[in-house]
């Protein structure tokens, strides 16, 4: 399927629900809108972007628009924590400061606010970054969906660490630090009332001291990514668009629970493409690939650290592929972007 | 009238569109349930933190949910740039990287999302501060009213600037760069189709290159603040609270064009109490008072510059005055806050 782009030809075009999944309409969105209008250049999207003239110092931000405001494993809070860190994490940093900007709907229970605002700053407190600075904004009932959360975090890097989704190599060996789906389906189990919010949790933590246990590890360490919209497969798709080379992963080793996939099959999605919140993958160099997996494992959250797949010799660049059960490949699309909304 | 404070006791208690209108509402909300939370310390309240361990940078975020999204003058866009140069401008910073983080009404026309960009990538430009990373969510018809944007900025101080709320000083100057009540009125004459949108338009504008001129002033410089929310009123009554001193301004001096008296008369509204986008008020040491005039008149946006009062010398703390036309003098109250909803 091809999406048309904007231009004056098409002025009756509007936003869709899709442009904001993280997938294929995402990526045009930006494209072809967003960044000629911001002067953007070209290069490699980042989780987060190095701040002029301080190279140490990374920036990121999130906006935050879950539904529902509570899950089981978290809420609209402890996510606008742990997803802001995790971008920063993901650019080798650790985080020193917060931003949150509200905006709330009027109406709101006070109650829920306090609630959500408590799980924020223990979130933020659990991992180590202070709230420096905040906005509240209020909307007229029916103006904003109960509550939304921007936060935007400034981290520091790790000396040893430069990761960049434009530095994969061949021969890669590609690390997952712990099972998927966990996130997405759990919102969306709770959002639609589907019986699975039982037995998962959303997996929401934040990453950035699994990141440091990998900073011994230094320039071997390649990419760093968190699977969150558009899932693995997203995730994937980017680095290998960005560092011009094929991605192949073993579907035998790719970790998803089995309420993820119940729910999966129910729901009719693939489980690569479902948010995740609290994992991350890893592209090593292949000599180092063990003793990057015994460093994810010391700590809790990345106690289920495996090794998924590599980064072929030779493939076509961009492609991600995916080993079957049976021993076929199948091609692991960029999600066109319209499965999950509101999920993060 | 008193705000009852948020307690168990008042769990039925909901959000209230004053308390997002920057007045005492506001004010309540941030001291008795988000600072809590969030384990803030006291202290005054400034437009922009410190980042720890750099004491040369400073972070601000705000969120922009104004409507209509257009308006004489500027637009989202260019309010989202404007908003956060000018919070970093006035704790005497130049500013180095602004995030922009999008929150969009599916639905909405990728042509005005494209002008609303064009814009926002102009006002950057023209404040010569890029734009470095992004993020663009996208919710549901009818849970979010078109387009709510975020910027966060970063930005370096002046070396020899250091204002603060808190600095305000017996026998200071009490300085405007410009006129007041053009931002407030010219979105609620336009939201509301007043009439009166021919006649005014916001002064939405940034304000580093006018703090810029106040740098050879130095520590003579006691307090920089842009009176947005809650205008004039809320700004000088902060200043005053939180550096524990009376203010006493001139009905007389202070500039309030025709058109916003007007629009302030028919709407009942204070013009004190009107939001701006374009003007500051600067404390400034008697003696310094003259120099930072002329050093405010060197540029368009400071070239209405005018002094309308002082820092009583034995006033009691916390109060604002004015001096009327007649010569009788009242209170200059902090507004409650429900006056003016989405004006930024």
């Amino acid at each position: 399927m091809t999406i048309q782009c904007p231009t004056p030809h098409h002025d009756d075009e509007v936003v869709l629900l899709g442009h904001g999944a993280g997938g294929r309409l995402t990526a045009e969105l930006l494209d072809r809108l967003i960044l000629p209008a911001l002067d953007g250049g070209p290069g490699p999207m980042e989780d987060a972007a190095l701040l002029p003239g301080y190279r140490e110092l990374v920036i990121s931000t999130d906006s935050f628009v879950v539904s529902p405001l509570f899950f089981p494993g978290g809420d609209i809070g402890s996510l606008a924590v742990h997803g802001t860190v995790n971008d920063l994490a993901m650019r080798g940093a650790w985080p020193l400061a917060l931003s949150v900007s509200l905006i709330v709907e009027e109406g709101l229970p006070l109650a829920e606010l306090r609630a959500v605002l408590s799980s924020l700053g223990k979130a933020a407190q659990d991992a180590g970054v202070p709230v420096v600075t905040g906005d509240t904004k209020v909307v007229g009932r029916g103006a904003a969906d109960r509550l939304f959360i921007n936060t935007t975090g400034i981290g520091q890097r790790h000396g040893s660490l430069h990761p960049s989704a434009a530095l994969a190599r061949p021969g890669d060996a590609v690390l997952l630090s712990g099972p998927v789906g966990l996130h997405g389906t759990t919102v969306l189990s709770t959002r639609e009332g589907l019986g699975f919010e039982g037995d998962i949790a959303s997996d929401t933590r934040p990453l950035h001291r699994l990141v440091g246990t990998l900073a011994p590890l230094g320039a071997d360490v390649h990419v760093l990514r968190d699977p969150t919209r558009g899932g693995l497969a997203a995730a994937l798709n980017e680095i290998a668009r960005d560092s011009s080379v094929a991605v192949e992963i073993e579907e035998s080793a790719v970790p998803v629970p089995g309420a993820v996939a119940s729910a999966c099959d129910l729901l009719g999605l693939d489980p690569l493409v479902v948010a995740n919140e609290g994992c991350l993958v890893a592209f090593v160099s292949a000599d180092a690939a063990e003793g990057a997996l015994r460093a994810m494992r010391s700590v809790a959250e990345g106690a289920g650290a495996v090794r998924i797949g590599e980064v072929l010799p030779d493939g076509p660049a961009g492609r991600v592929t995916l080993r079957t059960l049976v021993g076929a490949r199948r091609i692991v699309e960029m999600p066109l972007g319209e499965q999950l909304p509101r999920i993060c």
